[in-house]
């Protein structure tokens, strides 16, 4: 096990009706907010006027941002950043999924920065302080509920990117599994393979005597699988949809990486997609990571067993270590198929007419990836693989 | 799954030479700090030096307050408190094990109130502030290095009582596995019957719906049962004390509760063992555990079913439930067995003398315990079974 730091001081508050408490945990932290939301499904479904009336309730000065998008905006998060500063905004409320908890992360940072927010994306300066966010989170998937991660989209340059900082952990998020209840198949499923995918990026690594990580990323797994054909067969299965929103949150508040390398090749590889074509974020990983696993298991080809073994439960009986480890992988791309995720480019019209720039573009700054370092080239073949 | 709320501000810097941030962290807090130390062990080992030549080099003023026992006592935390009131201390450093931290919480909170710090046990007055708080853990057990518990001893009274409270969470805790090396044996095994006790009070629950708390549950007792005879075997195994202390840690965070109801009956009856007979904790649960769950199994065999095949692989092939679950129970004291942990009250030379009087002082408040409801009647039967 490597060295390491874990701190995480958002607070969850989990359940049903848990949003009762929105405008109390709000007011902690000033008189003026901006509520960021999304698409207008929050408006549809009457939580937005719910979330109004409880800040209203506590006297607060309300703002309001709406029309974060899937893959979110420099442009809408520079609107939400002007806001704050003309109004003097205290506080940021994220009402709506990852992509809008993002977007609001952005704006916080952006809110207490004279120079371009864009510069922390780029790598240009690195965040010092921003205005404390609250959320409550529409949809099981990025874990940006409980995390300082955040990713957004500049069209400009058609650049997809991350950044992490202490100061973006939301001071308290909302999460009701009831909220979850309308998201719509195609959504749920890419939620599912988000939040699988976020544990494999943490799973597959080299480093050595991490038996409660492991298990622990094993178990989000196997819940995942579990609960995921009882959340699409119904959507309102409130027990299901807990369980799904609270693995979510668990695989990536950084729990599952302590006292270890992890990858993010995949993630690297998927954002150049969507930059380019602005596809669902999961619908690219459910493309990508079963050909990324296929291209590097032979790096550590015990790990990939235990993965077959523990979340797959394949047998072993008469079969080498590299076929347990191939069936693990297969096991993988079948569950996606079976919930109805995309398998191939093509599924989404993209053939190879940008493969190398996408290939280009996610190794601009060296290779990616901690299990398997991998090169321009090696990211293109990854990619061909998943025509 | 059950509603919850779940906040944890501690920051944990977990590895070798993690200390040297111990002076850097400590000073964020203050510039006057009381170093709170044990029996001697940190001073022998050198550690101790180490603090304090970390402390001044950041020019902080330093007191002391060593000696804290094993069960910690109420009237060395009230000497703490007032060289806190006396000195304006500004943060409690507790460098030692599970007892030094608990002692240190209650110090940080009596050192901000008027009156008696034993209020806040006897349940007279409420926690509503407190000195923050550093720790350097130096043995794997307690949990305390990351939550908001603290147990004390009134030898005057004979009550061992705990006492929770989001004051108390240490600002940031330093955990080097090791400073785990040189921890005797006996005390290698207490710990670890303690960490598999915590999991245990909050495993066995009648809440339903929790696979994920569950599993994680399961990992934490599956990693300690795997590596704690490899600590037993080589005290010196750097991988193998990482993950029992990484294991206590997790054991009693806040995170194998989230959203179902605990138990807490054994700790309860134990605290009224050892505050009687001053007999170590982890030895006390050792022996009252494995009889606790076979005398309360039949509430929900289910559960145990799966506790005996998910954490002792209990073959289930021509077996009853019930058969399986009294397997599962057999194993967990072959297990405690294996390492050295005591099995008998008369292993400690503890009679059927003061068994009314425990079972009496443990129910005082009522029935305890979430999983069974245990009655005076109950307890002494229990502690019965315990001779």
């Amino acid at each position: 096990m490597d060295n390491f730091i874990f701190y995480n001081p958002t607070k969850i508050l989990f359940g049903k009706d848990q949003v009762k408490n929105v405008g109390r945990e709000t007011v902690k932290f000033g008189k003026t907010v901006l509520v960021v939301t999304g698409g207008g499904s929050v408006k549809r479904s009457g939580l937005f006027d719910q979330v109004i009336g409880l800040l209203k309730k506590e006297g607060l000065t309300i703002h309001e941002l709406a029309g974060v998008e899937p893959n979110p905006r420099l442009t809408t998060v520079k609107k939400g950043i002007e806001i704050c500063k003309k109004e003097n905004v205290d506080i940021v409320l994220a009402v709506g999924g990852g992509s809008v908890l993002d977007a609001s992360k952005a704006i916080c940072a952006g809110a207490k920065y004279d120079g371009d927010v864009w510069d922390f994306y780029s790598g240009k300066a690195t965040i010092q302080d921003a205005l404390p966010l609250g959320t409550v989170l529409t949809l099981a998937a990025t874990g940006s509920e409980m995390n300082g991660n955040s990713v957004v989209t500049n069209w400009e340059t058609q650049e997809k990117i991350g950044v992490g900082s202490p100061f973006l952990y939301p001071k308290f998020s909302v999460l009701d599994p009831t909220y979850t209840y309308s998201v719509p198949k195609d959504q749920t499923v890419y939620g599912i393979v988000d939040i699988m995918a976020h544990v494999f990026e943490q799973y597959f690594s080299h480093t050595p005597n991490t038996p409660l990580q492991d298990q622990i990323s094993e178990s989000i797994l196997r819940t995942v699988i579990e609960q995921a054909p009882i959340v699409i067969e119904n959507p309102n299965d409130y027990d299901a949809r807990a369980n799904i929103l609270l693995a979510g949150t668990l695989a990536l508040n950084g729990l599952i990486r302590i006292g270890k390398e992890t990858d993010w090749a995949t993630h690297g590889i998927e954002h150049e997609v969507s930059a380019i074509y602005d596809i669902p974020h999961g619908g690219g990983l459910a493309i990508i990571f079963p050909n990324w696993m296929k291209y590097v298991y032979e790096e550590n080809i015990e790990k990939f067993k235990q993965y077959a073994i523990r979340v797959w439960n394949v047998s072993t009986e008469g079969k080498s270590d590299r076929e347990i480890a191939l069936e693990g992988i297969a096991r993988t791309r079948e569950f996606f198929n079976s919930i109805g995720a995309p398998a191939t480019l093509r599924d989404y019209n993209i053939g190879d007419e940008n493969i190398e720039v996408m290939a280009k573009k996610a190794t601009r700054d060296g290779t990616i990836g901690g299990f398997k370092k991998l090169t321009e080239n090696d990211v293109k073949n990854i990619l061909m693989m998943c025509l």
